[in-house]
């Protein structure tokens, strides 16, 4: 049966693969200290056009949120969110396991706008009990979002520039960061990115990687001891190279960025394949998630013949739906959706 | 100046003083092992009309909460609070510092609605990827709310219905307890709180004692281990006895009750004062706590002649402003107010 | 019964009741922010000679120790300590429950000898794979030590050497700090104890108060949001006068340090009516806690005539019993004892 | 240059890579629920002899203690463990991290004596004050231990009995497992020790994998949330067939066995080349880990030759230095260490 359930439901590119088996007969050095991990970041480095980034591989994107996020914050600070930011819902509470708080602030299509997060600091600032609440110390947002859309370039300052303004970090969380950069209508390039935020990482897990995520620090504020946190956390594994060289593949050649296109020339075929057929949409996504608004009957039979996902009640009749594409969807999977709709 | 800014800026009232200075004599078993624990929780377990009730005492409302909620959570569990409960804003994060997630759902005049907790718990409990997700372990709300308003009979028996339904347990936060049994129109019982509930507690620090607040658990599910806990969180005085004699004395002749009822005539006698002024409220409060929409311009003239909280902005050129009143609130302060306005 | 089972089981001294009744007929600012915090803390500096020190008042020993020593350590950083240390022994765990490790390393009679620490610490700066360890972020002694030895003016001083050496602060747990200070023998004074540590907190609960101790940061170094950890923790009471009061009386006067005199006294001669006896001691303790070794035949008939604590097990037919005395033993007491010995 | 630094510094066996390629073109469900993990746990099953055993695949050796540990602990509980215990010393604080402290007993060679705990948890039970300690929930032992030793079966019954006395699991950490039960003297076999505990882990990442270790619950008792625990810890990975996959491999043929049996054969000809060179050893190590006293001057014209770890120090002139083989090493790598010395 086909699937357009997610976007990791599958293995690795051949890439990275083969520099794998490149590795497999090489004798690194343990605890991501090798020259795979070291090419890879290099790589990182020169892709955002900064020499000296920090970056840190670690296995996954929830460890990668709560270990960054720990690792910036003192203890009586909290980290503020959408509510329907990915380590608001989907994380099981691992940044709160790290016993700091996720204030959420109001969302306009799954993103945080600069003049809503300016308000909240602005009511904080002024708060005359504001020693009894959580201090705000970083704020988080992904790019793309939990619903597929992207900010523009514009946004993207406008955000930064209030937290500049208020001397609060910003993170963005990069799982699905090359399907927002090579999104359709996308002002925004990795060097742009990188310099409008002070730490953020590039997901590998959902794009061509079977597991990985690089996090870069900007401007060399990584936390002076991040790999004891990372060792505290359970983020160490002993044979770090093995996610290093899945980024040294994926940046040669620009190979993430080329796998990502190809999710997105697939979600768009989807979208219109949808579109065509009438279907309503919960948000304009230019990316390589599409949600679907579907009659609960249709969802039925639709569920026999492909795999997808439920997001939630549209109302009492309609089904949200998610149908994701990845860099392995293929040509033939999506003309088979055309087919059976 | 006379103030109105909160209900704890006063001492305790004579008879706990006197049951101090009685205590003061003796040579009490520590750890709240003493008699005048003991007393306490006996006229307390006799008001709520549950000869077998579990009673601790702990020094303020944070450590009550964060001790409580901890107490009851396994740690992939968190507490569904309304955004405006006050474990959400006024206690610096005290309950993920336990590495508990607050689930915030939204309120109505600052209550949980019955409909509302079902709406979430229904989602959560059709949730395909609901293990990915806090599991929602205990349901927290404040009698009265943090804005003075109260449930009545109707709306705390459905909410713990809900409750109920879904297995999950309902704590009710009484900082300020009494001023809401003793509010006006108010048609619940201690007892009916207490066997509407799994677990409350009663504030002592608001309401005539110089600290303490005793939690109840009402049908004998508290952790069997409650006291290791408690002093795992440093929530444990040597002295216990210093909290159960505040008790002892606050339970004795409905002492806790003609506290709070004095407080409500104080309220409302203000209450009476600023609409006969003109003023607007936030909210319709039977409470003591009052927030009264007032003109910026009247807002500076006022903080001159009296101590009040700016509770927040209700439009450009107005403030929401908060009035309270409390146990030891007298009649020429309210006289001073209505000469002062 | 007589009782030597703790230096807890009373109320306070007069002085301290005293003022507490002239503070119930204040108003006094909530939370700390009082004139009796402000007079107490005042007094505090002169006594210890530090007009700048930063001083905050806890409820009890367990709070005072598990809030301080978390605001002074990064996450990933741990607490060295004796392995007979109370944090170690006797809090529950609420160390390791705000996610700091305590290191232990050997002690000699209760206390930590400068050059243990000085080989651990080298050790740790030796070691090739410190990043995997526990990074020592703090020292934690206590003065008098849980057997109620004390550290003369020389061993605290190459202690402090070594600390400042490393750069690695010294905390000072002082519950019984008045009765280390007046033990016989003893040459160091408060001033001095106070120039050789980087915090240290001053004990109230056993020495005259109801509840409470005052945590003191002789170097500026407090967390700037100090309070936001405290309230964090729990350990914030709206009403903070009540601890304020307490030392503002205890330092009045020298009260504190007559109190803690007259427990000396009385512990002076128990130790000698045990020793005209024939019998042994653990240590040769100088303070109010007396370790006396007794046959197990023995230790049961004095069970039943007076209440002290088993602290352990000598051997097979002995038992180490603590008895001690507190500022509220009376001569009559202790009169008691050699009678019925 | 040649290195018995460590048994990670190395990429997968064959057999594993050969899967992971067979892995790779299929279309795995995912978060661990595919049929490579299934496949992988149902021959860990039959190997344990045990067909209901509850098995978690995580990635690393720090993430599956502090994870497995966290989820059989209540909040007030802690785990026992020798001081040199792996948890206690090279994790960075990843137990404490969860709230947890480490109870410390005395080590003989690294192992934990029945006795020593049995007096520990015995002690514990009378200790009057014992709801102010941490209560023991767990017992935590490696096989082998930190130092290379084994456990004879006769040990590790007497210690399981005493856990069963006092109703504590026990949990065994077996990073090196194969190292253990291939080495020579042995009488232990994964199904006897299976039998005697509650649960281990089977370490794939210094055996045969690139990364991963097999938690199994030998007696259903595994958390029944145990994956949102998981989760919560940054400890699960997307594409969970990764691990899954190695450990079916591992598992296939007694290659686990083999590969173990590998590493054995080669340690024990460097430790005769060693003992033969008249060299004297911290224990008697029989697995792959040799802990050699060498005179400082030759430990630093060794260190020009080959890798290996300083362990500590042996005395002012002697260094222990650890030298460790695995499945990776050659025979070649042992005759050109022989030429060295």
């Amino acid at each position: 049966m086909i699937s357009f359930e997610c976007d990791y439901n599958n293995g690795a590119c051949q890439e990275v693969i083969d520099n794998l088996v490149r590795y497999n007969s090489s004798k690194p050095t343990p605890y991501g200290f090798d020259e795979f991990s070291e090419r890879g970041k290099g790589r990182i480095r020169e892709a955002i056009g900064m020499p000296d980034a920090q970056i840190f591989f670690l296995t996954g994107g929830t460890q990668a949120n709560a270990t960054t996020i720990d690792s910036m914050l003192y203890q009586y600070e909290g980290v503020i969110s959408v509510g329907s930011g990915h380590i608001n819902v989907h994380e099981a509470g691992a940044v709160e396991f790290t016993e700091h708080k996720i204030i959420t602030i109001a969302d306009t299509e799954g993103k945080m706008e600069a003049k809503v997060l300016d308000k909240y600091l602005d009511d904080y600032m002024h708060d005359g009990n504001k020693d009894h609440a959580v201090h705000p110390g970083l704020v988080y947002i992904t790019f793309p979002t939990e619903l597929g859309t992207i900010y523009t370039a514009k946004e993207l300052d406008d955000l930064y520039q209030v937290c500049q303004q208020y001397e609060i970090p910003l993170y963005i969380d990069g799982a699905r960061l090359g399907y927002g950069l090579m999104a359709e209508g996308n002002d925004i390039t990795l060097p742009y990115l990188a310099r409008h935020c002070d730490v953020f990482y590039i997901g590998g897990t959902k794009i061509g990687a079977l597991c990985g995520e690089a996090v870069v620090f900007t401007n060399r504020k990584a936390h002076k001891h991040f790999f004891s946190i990372q060792k505290q956390h359970g983020a160490v594994i002993a044979k770090g190279a093995l996610i290093g060289l899945q980024f040294d593949a994926l940046f040669t050649n620009d190979l993430y960025f080329r796998l990502s296109e190809h999710a997105i020339k697939m979600a768009m075929q989807m979208k219109e394949i949808f579109r065509s057929k009438g279907y309503q949409f919960l948000v304009d996504s230019p990316t390589n998630q599409q949600f679907v608004i579907i009659d609960n009957a249709q969802v039925d039979k639709l569920s026999q013949k492909m795999l997808f996902t439920h997001f939630g009640q549209a109302d009492k009749h309609h089904t949200i739906c998610r149908f994701v594409t990845s860099w392995a969807t293929t040509q033939d999977e999506i003309n088979e959706l055309k087919r059976l709709l």
